[in-house]
Order: C-alpha cells, then sequence, then structure tokens
C-alpha cells in the first residue's frame, strides 16, 4: 500500500480531451491512482463521469482541475489571430461567421465545488497553482488530499505554503500543458533529472515525479531521486480505455512522434505536442495568440475540417518527450507494468 | 571495477576553461575517470598537462577535443556583431583597434593526434560529432576508447554507426556547451528522463548518462534508467583543484545561480550558463552572432574589464541545471561521495 492509499506509488496523468473515467476507472482497479480531467468537460458531464467512477470503483481516484484566471477578452489580439489564421480558413472553406468564441476550457470554482462535493475525491489535482483560499478550504472539508504541478523550486515551495498536500514536479520532458504559473520565462524550466531532486530538497510534502517517465525504471530512477510516487500520462495514449483520437493515435506511432515541442497555438498556454504543419509554419510560439484559453476555439473548427480529412495539422498532438512505453494494450496490464 | 577500467562507473565531465589536469589527476585517484578539456589549449600547453597527468596517475584518464568544422570567417557577420557590443566597448573604454580575431578554441586535428599518441591516453571523448575516420582510426590504434555526445537518438545512432565505442546521452539540463551536430534545433534536444532510456534502446554500445546529476542518487537514478555510468560536471565546479574563477564561484553559490539558459552569445554555439547582464540586456539567443567559435574573440575584452572589476556581466559562467552538488571540498572526497 502506497502513501497514496493504492498498492502502486503511480498516478495516471490527467489528459483532458484525451481520455475519461473509463481510463480513470481501469488505472484505480489496477493499484495506481487513476485520473479524470475535469476541464473540457460541462457540469452535467462532470457529474456523469463521477457517477459512473463511483459506481464502478471504491479506491481511490484523482479528481483534476485547471484553476487560471480568466483573462478579459482582447477583441484587438483575437482579430490579429484570426487573421494570421486566415489563409487557413479560406483553405478550409471556413466562413468567418461560423468561428467560434468563447474560452474552451473553465477554471476551478464555487459552482464546481458544490457539484463535486457529493462525490468526495479522494485525491484533487490543480494545473497553474491552487484555488483561492475560500475555495481550497472547501475541498478540504471532505479531507480530498490536494495536489498542484510545480515547473520550479519556487513554484514548489509556493505550493506548500499555500495548503498543497503534496508537489507534483513536472520536467520539461512532460507532455501537454505546462503547469508554470510564477513566471512565463520558459528558460525557467527544467529537466526532471535536475528539477525533482532540488523540489525534493525544498518541500517537507511529498513530491511526485512527471514528465519523460514511461516504464517501470523510469519509476524506479523517480524513486531514486527521492520522489514519493510518479506520474505517467503519455505511455497511456493508446490504451484500449483512452478516448484518444484515431489521428493522434496514428501520430503516437509514427516518426514524427520523435519531435515534440512547446507551442501556444492551440490554447494560448505552452504546451508539448507532437510538431504539425499548423507548429511548422507558424512556428510554435509565434504572435499573436490570444491569452490561455481564448485561443482554443478559433482553431476549433480548422481541426474538425483537416480530421474530417484524415488530417492532424490543426490538431493538438499532445505528447512527451519518451514515447517508447507507450503500448495498444488494456491500461490495467500497462499500470502493472509500471510497478517499480 | 566498472568496465571503465576504473572503480567507479563514474566520469568527471571535461569544462574547458575552468579546469586543468589538476582536477583530472584528483578524480583518477579517487577512482573515476578524470577528464582533461583540450579545446582551449595551445599545443606546448596541452603537452605539459599531459605530461603532469602520466607523472601523477597511472590510472585511465579522458582527453577531449571539439572536432566542429571551422567555419569560414564572415566579415559582414562580425561586424555586425561588433556593432552591437559596441556600447559595452564604450562603457568600458576597448578601442576598436584592441579587439582581437581569431578562432578561440581549435578542432581535433592530424597535428593534435601526433601530439598525444606518445601519451595513448586511454579514453578520448569528442563534442559536436566525430573526427573524420583516419583520424579516428589513428587514435584506436593505440587503443583508446572513443566517446562522443548525443543529444538526440538520431545521433546516438549516427555516433555507434560511425565508431564510437560509447556514447554519452546528454540531457537538456547539462552546463555548458550543448553536444548537437545533426540538426541545429534546439526543440530537438530532451530532458534526460527522456534522453537516457531511448539512447539506451537504440544502441548496443554502453551509454553514459550526463546532464542534472549531482550526487550518488543521481548516479542510481541513471544507472536505474540503463545507464552504464554517469558523467558528472558542474557539481566540481567549487571543488579545490578546480581553476573556476572567483567570479564564477561566487555567481554558483549565489540565488543567480537558480536561473541557468542556453546562449550562445559567448561562442556562436548555445550552451548553458548562469544568466548575466550581457544574456539579460541582448537576449540569450539574440542575433547575429558569428558562427561557433568565431564568435570568443569579440567577448574576450569585455570579459576580462568588466572581471577587472569584479563583475561576471560578460563572462561564460557555465552551469547546469542542478548546482546542489557543487561543494568546496577536495575533488577526491567529491568523487567518492558519488560512488552510487
Amino acid at each position: 500500500m502506497s502513501w497514496l492509499g493504492c498498492e502502486l506509488p503511480l498516478i495516471q496523468a490527467p489528459m483532458a480531451g484525451s481520455q475519461t473515467s473509463r481510463l480513470a476507472i481501469a488505472v484505480c482497479q489496477a493499484g495506481a491512482i487513476g485520473s479524470l480531467p475535469a476541464a473540457m468537460l460541462s457540469p452535467d458531464r462532470l457529474r456523469a463521469e463521477l457517477q459512473a467512477l463511483r459506481a464502478a470503483t471504491d479506491k481511490p481516484f484523482n479528481l483534476n482541475f485547471f484553476c487560471h484566471r480568466p483573462p478579459p477578452p482582447n477583441a484587438e489580439r483575437e482579430a490579429q489571430w484570426l487573421s494570421r489564421l486566415g489563409p487557413y480558413y479560406a483553405e478550409h472553406g471556413i466562413a468567418a461567421a461560423s468561428i467560434p468564441h468563447g474560452p474552451g476550457r473553465a477554471p476551478f470554482s464555487a459552482e464546481l465545488a458544490e457539484l463535486i462535493a457529493e462525490f468526495k475525491p479522494p485525491v484533487l489535482s490543480f494545473h497553474f497553482g491552487l484555488p483561492d483560499p475560500l475555495l481550497l478550504a472547501r475541498v478540504k472539508q471532505w479531507g480530498a488530499m490536494v495536489l498542484s504541478t510545480a515547473t520550479t523550486v519556487e513554484e514548489a515551495r509556493w505550493l506548500e505554503e499555500h495548503g498543497a498536500d503534496a508537489v507534483i514536479a513536472q520536467g520539461l520532458e512532460a507532455g501537454g500543458h505546462r503547469g508554470h504559473f510564477l513566471s512565463p520565462d520558459l528558460s525557467r524550466q527544467q529537466g526532471l533529472f535536475a528539477l525533482l531532486p532540488q523540489v525534493v530538497a525544498a518541500v517537507k510534502v511529498p513530491v511526485i515525479a512527471a514528465g519523460g517517465i514511461a516504464d517501470a525504471a523510469g519509476v524506479r530512477a523517480a524513486l531514486a531521486l527521492g520522489a514519493s510516487a510518479a506520474q505517467v500520462g503519455s505511455a497511456y495514449l493508446l490504451c484500449d480505455e483512452c478516448e484518444t483520437s484515431a489521428i493522434h493515435r496514428a501520430a503516437l506511432q509514427s516518426p514524427a512522434a520523435g519531435h515534440t515541442t512547446l507551442t501556444h497555438l492551440f490554447t494560448g498556454r505552452p504546451a508539448r505536442g507532437i510538431v504539425n504543419r499548423l507548429m511548422r509554419e507558424l512556428g510554435p510560439m509565434s504572435e499573436p495568440v490570444p491569452e490561455f484559453p481564448l485561443a482554443t476555439s478559433a482553431i476549433a473548427p480548422l481541426r474538425a475540417a483537416a480530421e474530417a480529412r484524415g488530417k492532424g495539422d490543426f490538431s493538438p498532438l499532445w505528447a512527451g518527450q519518451n514515447l517508447s512505453g507507450c503500448r495498444p494494450v488494456p491500461a490495467g496490464e500497462l499500470t502493472r507494468s509500471l510497478a517499480p
């Protein structure tokens, strides 16, 4: 029994857009912490997913939220961005009037806290810092263990001081969104070999290692560096219970998977994904992208049109730097293979 | 006895400009492979250093060379660069006529192979690929084990195919010059947690892990990920036998040490160092820097003038992302503390 309350010192990383409770349940049943990413779910869908989780297993699971501060809309920047994407809309026959607006991702809120309270998620993890103190106190009322992501030693110290019960040290290798929240300077982001031992030395709470961990040897290496557990994401993307799209699955198994990079084109915040046409042609960190998460909606119709033609040119193909552990097997089998 | 022919599975990373045979000797005597960086030594100085090494120890040591192809001089680019640095020259009262020209670092050559042949270095390591096949055959005649740095899986395969006896997998965490030689695209560079296991899986030769390893736990983690040995650099920078300048030592022990980044301002190639005034004001990857190593000479007088005033504003403060292992102790003590 690990300190997480499950058999293995292992958390399946929440991957919004690529998974539902189906993956989380399979992971929980295999002895690790399965995670349900809530950032892109409507309240009704979130309730249904939590009901499914609670019905399928009484083992501990993790519910994950983003807790960004929604930026004020910036009409000028959005217009510049739409103009930059203009040739792509034209190529795909997309009318300007049909391009949706809106945030794309909702942060954790009092309403969401009310909604989830009846399910008492045993573990809650956050990306981009922590909710405000009142909200944090609310979720701790039912005894939830609160985790959040640190990408620097400073962020780890901040999280501990502000009430995190454990810190996820996210190495630069990790797929998906970088969790940084104190400085937007990407040159401060570190590889896990450097970040992990320094975070372990800086805080008293347990540290969970994330980024580039793809097999049992990776978990053992993380434990050797002082981690109390490992968080594994990309390795699950081909699992039977994952909702990874066919295009994303094909990219993960293609030579293109060898080259991932950070891009803010898809959401407004840097996230690691497989380099594709949009990233190549605009540059992965090109301006003027609207602030997170306002960039999301402008890409949506391009993504849909390209995917309908079988192309991932405008899809966020989130993936970490080490995809050697990706296998099309049941998630339970993958989970057990990660035992240190 | 490790496969390297010494007691520990450990190589002290060559650090040109910060160390001589003094450090290498202390490391060899403590049971690891000490390294002598030759890139910035004149032939006479190199001979003297090798004589000192051979006189002090009969244990195996590593001699390190750069093997870049010297670029053709580009007068226009050099003039642009000098013009960009103009305000700094003015601030320090440096006359244009006094700014030296020249490469700053010499690549491995037939002449150098002749010079070192009488000393038969048991290990030879290269940065930026490998010397041409004839030259490589020459150094293998005396039985030297040949190492070179890979920063991607492709580079590891290339090195194995072209005769490297072992590959150093250099994670993005590492201090000093990146060893990449197949693609200049820095987004292809990986953290060690991702790079190491993928390199181990891709080649049959032994793999040495480098980047972010600062203590025995780091060495154990590298071995857990399949490395046959670890290479440690930054941790030695404060050792008694290191020639690290007073300004560099002070920076390593200051809060500034927490922020390193890749910069090509000092030599023309990306290398990791502590962020200082030049990097902040010009941007660490600012254009128009002359090609490696031609950028070196333009900075030299600024560095000298600033250092004379006790400032490291123009000094390359090479350092990796994990400086937690830096200790002002004898190098033998540090070496023994790294035993896995």
